[in-house]
C-alpha cells in the first residue's frame, strides 16, 4: 500500500500509485456494499465531522453514509456562510473544532484554498469535499472508478469533458487525475466557458461537440452553473442545449461503447437530454453515485490508518 | 404474520389483518419502551434516511428515535422545497439516494402522490410520513393503537373526527383505517371544511358539535390549518372556538369514558380548550406521541423483515 | 460522590462539593479523551436530544460529541424560534418530546427561566445549555476546570471578568461558581455594560482595565454582544478596543502566570488582540473548548447515574 497522505486535499498531491491504491480499495467496498457486508470496525471510535460551508445534500449524504457504514460517529455541522466573513474566523472555527478532538474532518467551502488552509491548523485528517473552483478530489476518484469498472482500465482512454469547464472544480480534479493516469483528455465547450491557461493542462480544446466527442470512450457532462453565467455568449438554455447539450445525435459521434457521465444534479434538457441520462445502456450516472460512497469509504479508511499510525508513533516516542 | 408489504404508503393498501399485525407488534414495543428494553439488533446494519420536503420536527424526531432504538443508522436530509420544482427532480433525487443503497426511506412531501411515485423508483422500503392531503398512515396507526389500548378493542366504536377535515391527511388516513376495522365514523365541522365527495367514505357528517359528539367513544380533534383558510366562513378564531372548539360543555355530549385525541401541534383556545388537553382523565394526547414511536418501530421492523426476505430470495435465485 | 441533582439547570443550585465532584470526573474524561480511550457503555441505550431554540454551532457540537463518546443516541432538533411564541407552546413541545421518552434533554433558549420551566414538565434529566441572560452552567464548569488545571487550585484566586457583563449568562454563571469556591472576582467594563445590582454579587467593580487586571491570576474576556449595544457609550469598535480590549499593555498588569480566557467565538481586534488569543504561553482558549467536551461528558454521566437510580427505585417500589 502506497497511500501515505495525511489529508485528501486534492488530486494534485496524489501519485498514480496512490490513486490505484484508493481505487482498488474502493472497488472492494463497492462489492461489499452490494452484498450488504458491514465494516463497522474500520472507523469505530472515531469522530467524523462534516463541515459544509456550502449546501450540498448529496455529497454530504454520501460522506455520512460512508462514515456510518465504517462505524464512525458522524456529525453534520451546517456552517453559516455569513459567519465566515474573515479568514480569521475560518481558522478560529477550525481551531475550535480541533480542540474537540475529531478524527476526520470533511470540509466544503466556497473559497478555493480554504480547505488547504484549514488543514494546516488541525491535527486530524481533512478531506476536501469541494473548495471554490479548485478541487473536488472524491468526485474525480469516483468518476475514475466508474470509468475503470466499465472499460477495465484507466489509461490510454479518450475522455471528453463537456460544458461549463471554467467554473468547475469537478473538471479541474478530473483533468488532473485523468492526466496522471495517462489518458487523452478533451475539453469541449464554448470559448466563454473555457478556463484561461487551459493549454497548460495538456488537453485538447474543442468548441464543437461533434468534433469533440469523435471516437471518445467517455463523455463526461458537467452541470451548467447557470447562476455564474453572465454576459453575452449564451442566448438561452434552448440554444445552449442545441449546441452543447448531449443528445443522441452528438453522442453518436463517440465510440459505440462510450459511457455517459454526469456529476449531478442534472439540468435535464439543458446540458443533457433526459432520455440519454436514463438510458441504462449508456448512462452510468447512478453508478457514479454508488461509487461515490465506496470511494469515500476507501479514502476515510486509508486516512484513518495513517492517522492511527502517526498517533501511535507519537505516543511511542513520548513514552520511550 | 400477514404483513407482506414492501412499502407503507397508505392505509388504503392495508388489510384489517395487516393493521392488527402492526398494532400487536407496536403494543409490544410500547411496553418494552416503558421498561427501557433495547432492541438494537432489529435494524442493525441498516440505513434509514428521513427525507422531509416539508418541515416537521415532531414526526421526524419520532421516526429518528424509532430507528435508533432499533439500531439503524439514521440520517436526516432536509430537502429544500425549492429544489423540487419539477417531477423529474424528485425522481432524480430518489434515484440518487437509491444509488447510495439505503434500506428504509421515510418521506414527507407537500404533494399528494409524490411518495407513491418515489417508491416506484427505488429498491428499498419507503414509509410515507405524510404526502399533501393524501395519507399519513403512521399517524392513523398510532391513533388506532391509542384507541385500542383505552377501549380494549378497535371495532364497533363510535368516533368523531372534528374540525378542518378538508385539508387533513390525518383525517383521511383515519377514516380509511377506522372504516376497515368496522367502526362508525362521524365527521364534524363547518361545511366549508368538509371535503367534497365525503358521502363516499361511509361516514356520517355533522355540522353541529353537540350533535356530532353525542354518545361517541372517541373525540378526535384536528389541527386547524389556519394558513389554508380563505374566504367567508370563519369570522375569527374566537368564533371558531365557540362553534367548533372542544370545551367541557361539548365534550359532555360524548360518552363518559370517551377519550380526547389531537395529532398536535395544538392551537390551544382555537380547536381545543387547554384544560381539556391537559386533563389526564380524558386527554390521551401525550400517549398518542408515545404510541407514535412504537408504531414506527413496528412498521420499520416489519418492512425490514420483508426487505431482507426479498433480498435473500433474490440472492438465492442468482446463485442457484 | 455528592452529586445528587436531577437536572443541571444552573450553578446556583450546586454546592462546592457538587462542583468538585463534577470537575474531578471531567478531569478524568479529559485525560481519557487525550489518550483516545472510549467510554461507549456509559450512556449506552440512552437517548440524548439537543433542543436548541437559539443557534449555537459550537455548544451543540460539544454536547453532541460528548454524548456520542459516551455511547448515547444523540438527536439534534433545530427549533424554530418562531414556533415558540407562547409559553404554552414551549410546554407542549416539552410534553411531546417527553412522551417520546428521551433520557437527556439539552436545551438552549433565548428566554431566561425557560429551561427551568421545561424541566418541571418532563421526567428525564435536563441540561441547561444557556437560557437568556440567566445561566450557562457547563460554560462556567469548563472555565473552572481550565483554571484549576493551570493554577492547581480553584480557590483564593483573583479573577477578572471583563467586557460586556450585563448581557452575559457566561459572566453570571462564572460569578456564581467562582464565588462559591471562594475566589475574588472582579468585574471590569464600562458602566453601561455592568448589570444593575452588581454589588449584591460580592464582587469588585472596575471601569479601568489596568486597575481591574492588576495582579489577577485569570483574565476572562467576554464576547462583545454587539447586536445588543444600543445608545451612547460606545463610539466605535476601535474605541472599545482601545479602552477595554485585551492587549499586551493591559495584560502586563496581571500576574506573570495569569491565563487568558475567552468563551468564543471571538471578535478579534474588538475585545481581544489576535496575537494574545494565539499566544500559547498565555491563552487557554483552545483548552477551554477541549474541557467543554469533558465537562459535558461528566455532567451527563452523573445525571444519567441519578436518573437510573431514580428509575430503579421507582420500578422496585412498583414491583414490591
Amino acid at each position: 500500500m502506497t497511500f501515505r497522505a495525511e489529508h485528501l486535499l486534492g488530486i494534485e498531491h496524489l501519485s498514480p500509485a496512490d490513486i490505484t491504491t484508493l481505487l482498488d480499495l474502493a472497488d472492494q467496498y463497492a462489492e461489499h456494499n452490494r452484498q450488504g457486508r458491514a465494516h463497522r470496525d474500520v472507523l469505530e471510535g472515531l469522530t467524523q465531522i462534516n463541515m459544509f460551508f456550502e449546501n450540498s445534500t448529496r455529497t454530504q449524504a454520501s460522506f455520512e453514509i460512508a462514515g456510518k457504514r465504517l462505524g464512525a460517529d458522524v456529525m453534520n455541522m451546517a456552517m453559516q456562510a455569513s459567519s465566515v466573513k474573515k479568514g480569521e474566523t475560518l481558522i478560529d472555527t477550525a481551531l475550535t473544532l480541533n480542540a474537540m478532538r475529531p478524527d476526520l474532518l470533511v470540509v466544503r467551502h466556497p473559497h478555493s484554498g480554504a480547505v488547504d488552509l484549514l488543514a494546516q491548523k488541525v491535527n486530524c485528517a481533512v478531506l476536501n469535499a469541494g473548495d471554490g473552483r479548485h478541487e473536488h478530489p472524491t468526485q474525480a476518484l469516483l468518476d475514475a472508478l466508474t470509468i475503470r469498472r466499465h472499460h477495465d482500465r484507466l489509461h490510454r482512454l479518450s475522455i471528453a469533458i463537456c460544458g461549463d469547464i471554467a467554473h468547475s472544480r469537478v473538471a479541474r480534479s478530473n483533468i488532473l487525475l485523468l492526466g496522471k493516469m495517462e489518458n487523452r483528455v478533451r475539453l469541449v465547450g464554448p470559448p466563454t466557458l473555457m478556463p484561461s491557461g487551459v493549454q497548460d493542462f495538456g488537453v485538447e480544446v474543442f468548441h464543437d461537440m461533434k468534433e469533440g466527442l469523435k471516437d471518445v470512450d467517455v463523455v463526461m457532462m458537467l452541470r451548467l452553473q447557470k447562476e455564474r453565467m453572465d454576459g453575452g455568449f449564451i442566448p438561452s438554455e434552448r440554444e445552449y442545449f442545441h449546441r452543447y447539450g448531449l443528445d443522441a445525435e452528438k453522442l453518436a459521434c463517440a465510440k459505440d461503447d462510450a459511457i455517459v457521465m454526469h456529476p449531478g444534479p442534472m439540468n435535464r434538457g439543458v446540458e443533457i437530454d433526459g432520455t440519454i441520462a436514463d438510458d441504462i445502456n449508456r448512462s452510468v450516472i447512478q453508478e457514479q453515485v454508488e461509487m461515490g460512497v465506496a470511494v469515500r469509504m476507501a479514502a476515510m479508511d486509508l486516512l484513518a490508518r495513517n492517522l492511527r499510525a502517526r498517533r501511535g508513533a507519537k505516543a511511542a516516542g513520548v513514552m520511550v
